[in-house]
């Protein structure tokens, strides 16, 4: 029983870090979702700590024609980086093949959660932001941050000027320094914390913070804007109650978690009525995305772990294609 | 985020091997249970063709005080062996400190997940089986079949007759030849298929086979017999009628399930009432165990989650002693 062990290492050396070809995964797997062509179980949540909230969630999918079943183990423990110096987030990935139903693979799973993440809010965007999108303005600098620059640059190409704010001015100058790296054609503005100047003249927003202070006013955003909400509680009630549309990956499971519409709804705010779409209905046509350059649109994704494994299992197969990771004989 | 890769030799190496005490780590499980020091999520099992029952079962659970939560990643593949020349079952453990939330091993799992059974049958012996058993009869003689003959030895010092049937001669050899390397005091006779003199004299019966077959009689058992019922519908079910006393590892599980008392009670033939006690209020001493020579005791598990994860990290930390397995840095 030969398993494939793949570092994060062993994935970027493989080319996993293409956003362009991880988008096309992703795009693809809301398609076979929608088609019926995905096994989707509850997801298993333990939280060890009422207090600090630290969970190890396990979360379980498979697509049947792609034969593979697999899962994402992630634990969330916030306290990490101050206790002990160490990241908030832990993620690994396990698949099976469903010939045989054995393991084949057990890899890193930060990279490919997180390219995740951001790929489905650019899906988003490709369906709800403004198509001449040029200026995106970030609350909040870290990983997430980072990765959904990339993610969206590559369905809004004609970005050309980002603002970064974060609570610390070294987070966002970080940020910049890096992204600066990967598209030279963008002007990056470090806004340090003022996050209204950072947010009120773009056609992008993304707040991906970590904390519950709703930080984003509905009075900061213009029309025609396109916000990707990433995080928790960052932005006030009033955002969501300004929207012309309101989009989810999957409304039924927001709707239970705890963002900031997840309690508006909770709280009676709002309704099921209320949501437009699920991604995967303007994924397959079933309903219009944009359909002016005046409406505010407010996306909101909590994560399928079917999204998941299907970018976790074309990761493994670019592996297995550059001879990458180290394969242990398990018995 | 190092994370130590363990294969079965790395297990065996370790000396993880040890029935006596794994018998321990087990029983201390069933404590720990009863202690509420345990986190027991339900498990998410996912049938990928109702023909084959082709399976993979995903059970997470977490011991508190042993700082550890993790899961069994198991296949049961029932075509395997005749379509692809490969065993039916595969699994993985996989295990995460609770400090950071971060992983920290990743084992193969046939090894532990067989002896992990093979102990929750022995222990249910320790409580229920006469002191003094010293005839044995296997029907079936796989790998489970050897697991609980090896395990049983341990509560069962006395055992001196082992009678082995099996649908195939040769498997029943195989299990003879293997078996008196570790217990030259045990004789053992090949009874063929032969299934009734395997057990029609013994103070154990251990049913482990594949298939669903009713092949045991209640005719056959005679007074003060313990039968630890392994597999699936191996036996008729005026077995369970004529036991004085049915015990479970945890009956609310096993009333759902497709075992023989599973489906009795599915049928209306078995009652909550009918059970006598689970397994774990044995240990604690809240119920007796066996009472007097006469009894017929049956005993039925389906596997706790959380034994399975107590004996996987009982054998990590035996590999961490010993520096074996291959450490690798995922990020």
């Amino acid at each position: 029983m030969p398993i494939r062990i793949l570092t994060q290492e062993d994935l970027i050396r493989s080319g996993c870090l293409d956003y362009s070809e991880a988008l096309e995964v992703v795009e693809d797997a809301f398609v076979k979702y929608a088609k019926g062509d995905v096994i989707f179980p509850d997801k298993v949540s333990v939280v060890f700590n009422k207090e600090s909230q630290n969970r190890i969630n396990c979360l379980p999918a498979g697509i049947i024609s792609e034969n593979v079943y697999g899962m994402k183990w992630v634990s969330v423990y916030p306290e990490n980086p101050k206790k002990f110096h160490k990241p908030n987030l832990s993620a690994v990935y396990l698949l099976s093949e469903l010939t045989t139903g054995f393991p084949i693979a057990f890899m890193e799973g930060s990279m490919c959660s997180g390219m995740r993440t951001a790929c489905v809010g650019a899906l988003a965007a490709k369906y709800l932001a403004k198509k001449n999108s040029q200026k995106i303005g970030f609350i909040g600098a870290g990983e997430q941050a980072k990765a959904h620059f990339l993610a969206l640059k590559q369905v809004l190409p004609k970005l050309r000027s980002c603002n970064v704010s974060s609570r610390t001015a070294e987070s966002a100058e970080i940020f910049i320094k890096q992204m600066e790296q990967y598209h030279k054609d963008v002007s990056f503005a470090n806004c340090k914390n003022d996050f209204e100047s950072a947010v009120k003249d773009v056609d992008i927003i993304i707040t991906a913070i970590s904390g519950q202070e709703q930080i984003l006013k509905a009075d900061w955003i213009k029309k025609g804007c396109f916000y990707c909400h990433v995080a928790g509680l960052e932005d006030e009630f009033s955002v969501a109650k300004k929207a012309n549309k309101i989009v989810c990956d999957n409304w039924e499971a927001v709707k239970h978690r705890t963002q900031t519409i997840s309690q508006m709804y909770q709280k009676g705010m709002l309704k099921d009525s209320d949501i437009y779409a699920d991604l995967h209905e303007l994924v397959m046509g079933e309903k219009k995305g944009r359909e002016n350059d005046d409406e505010f649109i407010y996306f909101n994704s909590v994560g399928m772990s079917y999204v998941d494994v299907a970018l976790a299992n074309w990761m493994y197969k670019k592996t297995v294609s550059k001879e990458q990771g180290t394969i242990i004989e398990m018995r």
